[in-house]
């Protein structure tokens, strides 16, 4: 066999970052990133520049930590690039907005592969094109030996007022897009080594892409409360239930489609626990004043007086997890 | 002598992030951050809402991360907070912009002292307030062992447009507000164990406090180009030159002030180095059309024809250092 040489390096783990330097580096990333119509002034100078129609611009942050938030045994370097547009851009979303431009930092031990580095980019620059979203800026910096860590800054526009969470009222009705509990389902199914089980909802906790255009949508619909499930449907109703003051009363029936479709893969008890507690879905989550929901959305329950969040009436809690806590 | 406790703890090593929650974190650190006129919308929700006056939004993102950007021994938690500040809002500065917005992200070892991130969030909160600056969103993340980084992105207002590094013409003024020099030598002075020699350097290298009204000032006065002195005044002023196409023209002459008084404290040739090499200033680098400058500023050269950065006529090059280089 004759040996090849690709024109990268025979070696996916050389060059380490530590092997060019910051300006070497930059030369590799900042030709793949999309720019758009908003950006007025893109990476090179002190600043970006970046078009806001309404008088005044959403903002968001969202890190990712190798470890914590992705393991490189699980998630490639262009799955988190992905993951990171998808968290962010969906929090733009659930206010009603449209994301327009994002800043990315990374901070990496200088023993760091520059593929993982390009891939990565590449992962973030394709999401981000395909959602029409320009990366405007960023920053490159060192750490510690093993850490790795992408934090982004979303920007975005809104057309009219930004959808709360402290809008929902009694009488509104809970709706969903999108799916339920498969990232967590994902992520059981990668825990048991038995990602064959379920591909698609492995697929989805590795490279989740909620529909951020029905964030806008919802918000013409007259959403009075939005946001998207970041820390599971009891805890994030649980977000919206205190801040308007209201109680949000999830009705089980009407999520038996979800819990019937994970159930084969995960077992039943553990398809209930992902639908209602399980995390990173980004599937966004907002109460409509009438039944006439906006299409794609689905009612799950109801807002009622009182406060907390009831499933099929008894107090519900649960979800998350904590960054700290051991 | 009767042994007291104070309201936090006698023990300032103690609680650890480990040992709160998230939520109990985020009640000790929020109540403390500014608010400010721009903002529509604080933290607590999906995003943040910050008025924009002119159609468009300067953003920049700048990160410091533990033993790269600061070390405990010269530096407190205080410190970090101020400079973070500093830096994102002197990029701002630069564009003649006025910053309006901070995120703030913290990614730490779940064993670092909560005591270290409030007083890094009071220094933090303290330099915005100050500079009229609101701090309006931000993330938290557990990092691996020994890691401790913040990243900052700012959101600034310009009211025409922002002035860039690539107007400076033949014929104008190279002009700097603001101190050269310092911050490099008090970082020397800490590295000699004689911070005593220096004290305002070395606040200033702990602390840096440019003048960020001088941005604005600038672009109102006619600045053609302008950035802020980061990685050392030739190699930014050959940011300039690069971005203009034309050479900038240093006169050693024109610096003898800020050589001989830092002479003294670090010897005659680390001064001259400390001012033509020095980063982290954050002072403001400027080309004008004319030798009428504003007030504060003073001339240190020319744009002329030509490529690359020279003083007294002698191309010049270095300072700054790269993050992920050994």
């Amino acid at each position: 066999m004759t040996s090849h040489r690709t024109s990268d390096s025979a070696d996916p783990s050389r060059p380490l970052l530590s092997d060019l330097d910051e300006d070497e580096l930059l030369r590799q990333i900042l030709p793949g990133l999309p720019s758009g119509p908003a950006v007025l002034l893109g990476p090179g100078d002190d600043t970006a520049l970046v078009e806001v129609r309404r008088g005044a611009v959403l903002a968001t942050t969202d890190a990712m930590v190798r470890g914590r938030d992705w393991l490189d045994e699980w998630s490639t370097a262009d799955d988190v690039g992905r993951k990171l547009v998808a968290q962010n851009a969906a929090d733009i979303a659930a206010m009603g907005g449209r994301t327009t431009a994002l800043l990315v930092t990374l901070a990496a031990d200088p023993a760091t592969p520059v593929a993982w580095v390009r891939e990565m980019t590449a992962g973030l620059a394709a999401a981000s094109r395909e959602a029409g979203i320009a990366v405007v800026g960023g920053d490159l910096s060192s750490a510690p030996e093993g850490t790795l860590m992408i934090s982004i800054t979303a920007l975005g526009d809104v057309d009219s007022d930004p959808v709360l969470r402290s809008g929902a009222r009694p009488g509104d009705v809970l709706a969903v897009h999108g799916t339920l509990g498969w990232s967590a389902a994902g992520l059981l199914l990668l825990q048991r080594d038995s990602a064959d089980r379920g591909p698609d909802q492995v697929s989805y906790h590795r490279r989740p892409r909620p529909s951020y255009e029905q964030g806008p949508l919802a918000a013409s619909a007259g959403a009075t409360a939005m946001l998207d499930i970041s820390d599971g449907l009891v805890r994030d109703a649980g977000r919206i239930a205190a801040a308007s003051e209201v109680q949000l009363a999830v009705d089980s029936a009407l999520l038996r489609d979800d819990i019937e479709l994970l159930a084969p893969i995960v077992g039943a008890e553990d398809a209930r626990a992902c639908v209602l507690t399980g995390g990173e879905e980004h599937s966004l989550l907002a109460c409509f004043p009438s039944l006439q929901l906006p299409q794609g959305w689905r009612a799950i329950g109801a807002v009622r007086a009182g406060a907390g969040v009831t499933v099929d009436g008894r107090p519900a809690t649960g979800g998350g997890w904590d960054h700290f806590k051991d």
